[in-house]
């Protein structure tokens, strides 16, 4: 049967042949791939056939239309659902969903991921599906101003991951009416049933608890699926809403319906033929939904007060701050007088921080541009989810948080990469240097971690000058940026204006009779040129290059500073020793063939305590004493 | 004022003497160090000064008394307060609290360690204490079987995370009413109001919904404390119990209390005067509270069921599984394998996962040992806390999960290094081998993570037979241990019995005419075997290494290969570029001091997309013919 149906004619039983065909296509396409979930999609076909013949407004031949619906699969492996989705509004061929599914080389991957132009985010790894999916709420409600709508599907297992709960959190602390999650609550889980299994009665209550409204459903009625759904797309109210539909996996097929043991297993080929034929067969049907309205941006609503008022708002300045060469300034301080500036020139500036703006100083422009900042509290996976959501409606969001607690979010910044993502993030309170807190507050992995993301682009300035400067890089960086910065106040090094290309490094002391060459970031760019200092005492003259660019780094810069200084270089850096800066110019001299390299690499290898930043400095083995002995025994020997 | 009260005496008039020492010492602390958060500690005294004295099972002089009570402080940042009560009960003196607080080399550090014998965990990330909490919770309940509490105190900002939540789940499902929460509502979070405030019914409403029973009372109505600790106590229900306390910050001076802007700032000296006189003055009282009473293990309570009945028990054998030479097996699987026969010579071993125990073969060890087995869904945070908390019992504690989704818990990784607890955690599904299900799956990052960690131990077989004796060397592995297995099945290399020692490797195929060494681990050892083949056809004979051992390394093996192949080194690493094995393989040769590397590093510097494991191996350029070729360009060279 072929059938073209549209929105204003399409019956509740052309629905249910569609959901059909969804549950057949899911089951083709995984069998033919021998890979993949149809029991996970076929729990959530009625959902997905009454939202797409019914409420998703989405022009699927203009899917960057910015009036559009999204939808989001935070249950990305029912990646088979969704592509029968694609395949049934016409934008998939039935070829490609049959023979191209999780093939080497082809869009429709094993997890959905924006290569397809209908996925606004790469999903898979569960529980983020619904936090990205805030962040463009954030977006549609207090930046666009548009009248879109979120579609969330979610599985029921992921509601076990603290994420979701953060997502609900904000969500209803940002009034996100125009966000909807159908919950497709099929009670087995990959091993076995769920903690919470069908009792959707705890679901519920919890949802509610976090400020959602909850339309209880049996998920496989189409006529109540199709009323929720009206009851949801009123935007009216200040709640996010979920469809908490009570659903059987692997619905449609006997055989597999609430079993355990199918999580995750394409049918064989006679099993799938079983099934399609208890389906009631192969169709062929081809739908689109209703439309969007056209629509312009409607006036700014009231933000939840999430910041005291200003004492004294200063007047934001779209030059870039000045910092006199010898004055004292915190990195962490220059970020924030940074995003000020930035934030008058680019209005696309958004700005995300958890609860530690006045460390972070994001601060400074909550107080200036309180309508494009977004307070996420103590939640850093939602933080970076909601970054995630905001950057791709187009925004330019900065996110910031002690670097240390950015490793709460590492599989968040993991899974951008994988979206391509463009995400800016500030991770201040780097390394011993902050002193008294101790090693939990202190940062010695997040080089390493950043280093090792897909495409990441790693920036540590050392001075307030090139901090602005990074900034201003950062915000035309594409993919994940990172800006490490530092608790305590350094001397500035460089006059307003000069320029810090991401990729460079700046050689801030240099000679033709250099005999060492001293490589710092940060703070042990200070400590190294505290070290050539001594050493010039001593008589031995040494280059300092600051490696404010991590990744990618400055190799010919490198190399040509190890080959002016007899292949002597001494390398620190306020961070374990894995991974980090060290790591990046031993990889870079070595990929550039260096030969016959002396390189010694201080970094910290012992567990921190309390004391001054001075003091752990010190006793890392990392000051300027220590960089000045470690070049003094490649000098002399 | 001297006095020492014991627990029969104490009315509640002295213990508001004793709360008023607490507030005074956390003020004289903090300002004494120049650095604390006095605030926090205040709105928390009442609380900690009627536990301390009347219902903390606790000896002070016997820390490790496994009867003991459990004192947590998930608002890490209060240690002023609980170095206070820890001057009150005797046990450090008024002399290290004031002096040596925060300061350089000192065991009272700016957040608590167990570098103090009082102390379980490391504390001062947000949201961590009550999960590690849940994690005694378990151990006391289903395996020591002892009628000790846990005691946490909780802030407000923290509940934003969503960890807390993933707590509250596990501790009502595993019907944990051995849990006493403490939650100080001081409504003001590091910058502002927290986002629910002092709106009590929200939390109390989100907490039972999650399971707790929730007693909400006046924070500083020491009568109304008092009663709901006792309520606490009667641990015969099954919930876990929350004493829901509105608290005001920096109660007890009235300059600061309910005041923004005073969250971690120490009082200066003139202001801490006059806090002091506010409080009445200084006062120097011990107390000791009730002592726990003795206990024998008691019977063995009925646990959630979490996994189906397994169809066929395999009798569990002592012996460690063997694994012919040539025959194929998933190092995943021989890793489930290793875990039963571990589980059967060593009672202490426990075992976490995350809902993936069919894919990490964890599931094994469920269906033969299921008392020491808990399921913690899809929930990392909490799973990564609870073995952290029931490593701190004694325990030998494995969780698994997808290496990829050890991202989610990489801040509470960080933590337990800290906290210096032994972790045994194991990642399935490493690299592109894992084919169809795409980037999201795949863990490309988790060496390099790994690495990082302070005192790590990073391990990656290639074999069943190495994957069998590597899980017994994480058993005996202090520290955090971490293992890397592959989805796929590969030829057996090794015979049963032979030793793979942490930090070695093992030199598969070496001659002394060598020409140039190719390093692998998992499924690039056995792609560098292919490689070698190929060579060898054309008269290129390779040393081949498996470096099973990325962390440590051995640098011996490799240096003496090096020399011996003039240096020619290839290494292939399923994992980006970026602090992995190529980066280890580097460092190590590089500290050795080894001149003129060539070194050729073949890793995956490209986003992959599904396809088969062998598709995607030859697209990263990782498998046996790029190996081949990099040799080649290298001896022709």
């Amino acid at each position: 049967m072929t059938a073209t149906e549209s929105a204003a004619t399409i019956d509740l039983d052309a629905v249910a042949e569609l959901a059909a065909q969804l549950r057949v296509d899911s089951i083709r396409s995984s069998t033919s791939a021998g890979s993949g979930h149809p029991t996970s999609s076929m729990s959530a076909a009625d959902l997905l056939a009454v939202l797409i013949t019914r409420h998703l407004r989405y022009d699927w031949d203009q899917p960057h239309l910015p009036v559009n619906d999204h939808l989001i699969f935070s249950k990305g492996h029912a990646s088979p659902l969704l592509y029968s989705v694609f395949k049934a509004v016409g934008v998939v061929s039935e070829n490609e969903l049959l023979n191209d599914y999780r093939r080497f080389g082809q869009r429709l991957e094993g997890h959905p991921t924006p290569i397809l132009p209908w996925v606004d985010v790469a999903t898979g790894s569960l529980g983020q599906g619904l936090p990205d999916a805030v962040g463009i709420g954030l977006a549609g409600k207090y930046l666009e101003r548009l009248p879109y709508r979120l579609w969330v599907l979610t599985g029921d297992s992921e509601l076990a991951e603290g994420s979701i709960w953060e997502a609900f959190d904000k969500a209803s602390y940002y009034k996100l009416s125009n966000l909807v999650v159908m919950a497709d609550i099929n009670r087995l889980g990959q091993r076995g049933e769920t903690d919470v299994g069908w009792n959707l009665e705890e679901y519920q209550r919890r949802m509610e608890a976090f400020g959602a409204r909850v339309l209880t459903i049996d998920g496989h009625d189409l006529t109540a699926i199709d009323k929720a759904m009206s009851t949801a797309e009123d935007t009216s109210g200040s709640q996010p809403t979920v469809i908490l539909a009570k659903t059987i996996k692997g619905k449609g097929f006997s055989e597999v319906e609430n079993r355990n043991g199918w999580h995750g297993k394409p049918f064989p080929e006679d099993m799938a033929e079983r099934a399609i034929a208890e389906l009631g067969g192969v169709r062929s049907i081809t739908v689109r939904g209703p439309l969007p309205e056209p629509a312009e941006p409607g006036p700014e609503p009231e933000k939840p007060e999430t910041a005291p008022a200003p004492l004294a708002a200063p007047k934001p300045s779209a030059t870039p701050p000045v910092y006199e060469v010898g004055a004292k300034v915190a990195t962490r301080k220059a970020y924030g007088d940074a995003l000020v500036s930035l934030g008058t020139r680019d209005d696309r500036v958004v700005v995300l921080d958890g609860e530690v703006s006045n460390s972070t100083f994001a601060e400074e422009f909550t107080e200036v541009y309180p309508n494009r900042y977004f307070e996420m509290f103590i939640a850093e996976q939602v933080m970076v989810a909601a970054a995630t959501g905001i950057a791709v409606r187009g925004y330019r969001a900065f996110a910031s948080t002690f670097a240390a607690f950015f490793t709460r979010a590492y599989d968040f910044i993991r899974m951008g990469s994988i979206s391509g993502v463009d995400l800016r993030l500030c991770g201040s309170h780097a390394g011993v240097e902050i002193g008294a807190d101790g090693p939990s507050q202190m940062a010695l992995e997040d080089l390493a971690m950043m280093r090792a993301v897909h495409g990441s682009t790693v920036l540590y300035p050392c001075d307030g000058t090139s901090t602005v400067a990074l900034v201003d890089e950062m915000a035309r960086t594409p993919g994940i940026s990172y800006m490490r910065t530092t608790r305590g106040s350094f001397p500035g090094l460089y006059p307003a204006g000069e320029n810090f290309p991401v990729g460079g490094s700046k050689v801030v002391r240099a000679g033709d009779d250099d005999r060492v060459t001293l490589v710092g970031a940060g703070v042990t760019l200070h400590e190294a040129l505290g070290a050539a200092e001594i050493l010039a005492d001593e008589g031995i003259v040494a280059r300092v290059i600051d490696c404010y660019s991590v990744k990618p780094i400055d190799v010919e810069t490198l190399a040509t500073a190890a080959e002016a200084t007899g292949r002597r270089i001494v390398v620190a850096e306020d961070h374990h020793p894995e991974g980090g800066l060290g790591s990046a110019v031993a990889d870079a001299l070595l990929a550039a063939g260096l030969q016959d390299l002396r390189l010694t690499h201080l970094a910290v290898r012992g567990m921190p305590g309390s004391g001054t930043g001075e003091e752990l400095l010190a006793w890392a083995g990392i000051d300027a004493d220590h960089i000045a002995a470690a070049a003094r025994e490649l000098v002399g020997g």
